[in-house]
């Protein structure tokens, strides 16, 4: 059984961005901590529901046909299928939860793809 | 989908202690909130991993071999078949996460016990 996580310090240690770090694993799903900065990919994840939960700084979901601005202590749930590309004009510390083996980029072709994300030391 | 939950506002409309409301649900998941007071019930989940994410207060997770206190912003996974017991000295918010269909008391016989969580509205 692994220690307990304490977000804030541990948010601190993922330092590249983009770059989402593993915290847990529970029934199949990670927990990941990321840091995001900019503009990502417009992508989607055929089999794969993710939460977004904001710890510091303001997301911009965009969606198709909408974008939904995600606060600290807020989450967004993007259902498997649905398009998205997550904006952070200042830096944003947030929180995912998603099944094992998820792909930051999804469906996307973008350099910033991480195929076998790391735990976090 | 659904619009996104804001954790402290959300938290604060779960009234009863004990009484779990789903506030997401995602890849055969469940998001929830609960408020805590008092002593919980020495239980385990067979086929559940279990996440406990303190949103306040401090929360006593009793192990047979140890205590953990979760402090707000911290995490804790209780991993399928670990008992453990929550105790809640003074009152403490939470989120859950955890399988569709789990029951707070697992395998304990206690009045506590709640078949099938409600949504928060």
């Amino acid at each position: 059984m692994r220690d307990k996580v304490n977000l804030k310090e541990s948010v601190a240690r993922v330092r590249e961005p983009w770059t989402p770090r593993i915290v847990g694993a529970l029934n199949g799903q990670h927990v990941k901590l990321a840091r995001l900065r900019g503009e990502f990919t417009w992508h989607s994840h055929a089999d794969a529901d993710e939460l977004f939960l904001v710890l510091s700084g303001t997301l911009r979901m965009e969606l198709r046909d909408r974008v939904v601005e995600i606060e600290p202590g807020e989450f967004l749930i993007v259902p498997r299928g649905v398009e998205h590309r997550p904006v952070a004009p200042r830096e944003v510390e947030v929180l995912l939860f998603e099944p094992e083996g998820t792909v930051n980029t999804g469906d996307a072709d973008d350099a910033r793809r991480v195929e076998d994300p790391e735990w976090l030391d």
